[in-house]
């Protein structure tokens, strides 16, 4: 074993994914497409820590709760079933994204661990197994392991993973309106629409339609039709959503306002769509040539960032991001001084 | 042939309508609950006009366009049929409800239509069959002949009409928020709805669902149980309409606002429940203590109007209402002056 650090950034879905066809294994009703982030990163050490009774984890410099603890040690008990190995580990998160309010730390997070604790555990796993990996912690992290736009296929658990698909390059401006941690979780959210909607079962069914179009879509360049499919189907999502019992908004009426004001600038010829995830966050995205001006008017609802495509999941060396091997015997947080280089490239 | 005024109040669903199981016959796929309102009246008045070749209509005050005239004429058909006669006539019509903003004018509209232009052709139609009449004109229309809370059956021509339920005493808060004229008709957005949202048959089917428990609710007088399915479903009639391609969005940041308030309320111990028709002002339930205070919170948002449960469609004498017999020959609008009486109580 080693002591590993890896970043990954946040994916915002543009073919939305809500929805299990196997709680356990993470596997979704249908499949998905999203863009990989270049910012709002999360950067995980996993060290090892051969004489503790449980695993640690420290989220942005302070112990976690028993439950997002026990989260975490469940997920690592999937690398130790790969890896054939059973060392507890201390595991330090930082996320840069503001958590659980719609921006998926979970998918930033998870995708993360899973590259920086197959390296620590000596898995040499191929992008695809990474990607499963990841699914294991939280579905979407598994579309964070790879680049850019990136779709993820529903399957069983060998076929359900993500990857790589040409796209024209675009740019997403996120407007960060509510740094709030939502009332509702996405998992109980999306457990709740499956059990009560009378709109699932439509959802999943045309949400594989989507995929297809957007997939041709991606393929030919069609930037106009993969933003009217992304629209159209976030709309749809919390749609779907709202029709859960009791009812579900994630969407608030400041989101609402950014979606009118993005139609609005259509018709004024600033080609742009608006998405917004579990939460009242909303990403617009529109042509490189197109963001600048776009997000200067955005700025009126909130904070706001341009961001684009970014790097899948990867292993790094950062300044203060590894854990030293002396630290790693104690199992309680400690302070995090100047690093051991973790390996680059460890997913090969 | 006689000239006769009557009078017919929009209604609020509870249990919303949207979706045709029949284009001509005006059937609904599922049925629906409402409220007819005590204010906002529309008063039509119809008048022979022996000589004239086409029917004319005059709407405030104003001659009609030809669209309306026409879509008044097929329906003023239908009664001609009935009667066994085809004298044209003249209709005049005063709406108090801000046309084509959600409150449904076309509900009183026809449906005072339908009251006035069956006393005048001298039918003697039994309220279930003035029901079935209003519908033929616009679906909604057959809720507002009932008074009070109504159910509007879904069946044939035959079993489709509205009725009175008993139901506990309630006041609803009208919030105006937006005068304008939708950019998408209702009729034109629940075509587009049945043809391209996937979740349509979901909609349809938990329709029916809704409206068992809601007319056990009412049977109850269980107040709770009614706010909680009128806002449930609006919600989810919301999350449909948004389903369609292209998206619709009769709610505007506003209206979301509204419901967020309501909820705040409530949460408060107000209890009160919103819902919102194909148009972005919002009616609130209430018990009617709570009425005053909670209109008093939400003139922050709107124009606010406190109603309660009003009559059915009835016919009516009124000064200025009623055309004078002297005037039915002239096939142009005309001065309005002091009436010839209409008999009441034409619907027995």
């Amino acid at each position: 074993m080693r002591t590993t650090t890896a970043r990954a950034h946040p994916n915002i879905a543009l073919v939305k994914y809500w929805g299990k066809a196997d709680e356990d294994l993470i596997l979704p009703a249908a499949g998905s497409l999203s863009l990989t982030l270049d910012q709002f990163p999360t950067t995980t050490t996993v060290a090892p820590a051969p004489s503790a009774e449980l695993d640690v984890l420290e989220l942005d410099g302070r112990p976690a709760d028993a439950g997002q603890t026990a989260r975490i040690s469940d997920f690592l008990d999937h690398v130790r079933t790969l890896a054939g190995r059973d060392e507890r580990v201390i595991v330090r998160s930082r996320n840069s994204v503001p958590t659980g309010a719609g921006l998926a730390s979970s998918a930033s997070g998870f995708a993360a661990l899973a590259t920086a604790a197959a390296a620590a555990f000596d898995l040499d796993l191929s992008p695809r197994d990474l990607s499963r990996l990841a699914r294991l912690g939280s579905g979407s992290a598994c579309r964070s392991i790879a680049e850019g736009v990136a779709v993820w296929h529903a399957g069983d658990d060998a076929s359900s993973f993500a990857e790589p698909v040409d796209a024209p390059d675009m740019r997403m401006i996120i407007v960060t309106v509510d740094r709030a941690r939502k009332a509702v979780s996405s998992r109980e959210a999306m457990r709740a629409t499956a059990a009560t909607s009378p709109f699932y079962s439509g959802w999943v069914s045309s949400t594989e339609d989507y995929l297809r179009q957007m997939l041709v879509a991606c393929r030919a360049g069609d930037f106009t039709r993969i933003g009217e499919i992304t629209e159209s189907h976030a709309l749809r999502m919390h749609g779907l959503i709202q029709s859960t019992v009791p009812p579900i908004r994630f969407l608030n009426p400041t989101s609402h306002a950014i979606f009118d004001a993005v139609a609005e600038a259509r018709e004024q010829g600033i080609e742009a769509y608006s998405t917004a995830d579990a939460g009242p966050n909303v990403a617009v995205i529109v042509r490189p040539s197109d963001a600048g001006a776009l997000a200067g008017r955005l700025t009126a609802f909130g904070d706001v960032r341009v961001v684009g495509p970014g790097p899948g999941a990867h292993l790094c060396t950062e300044e203060g991001a590894a854990v030293p091997a002396a630290a790693v015997d104690a199992a309680a947080p400690v302070a995090v001084p100047a690093s051991e280089p973790a390996s680059e490239g460890g997913r090969a």
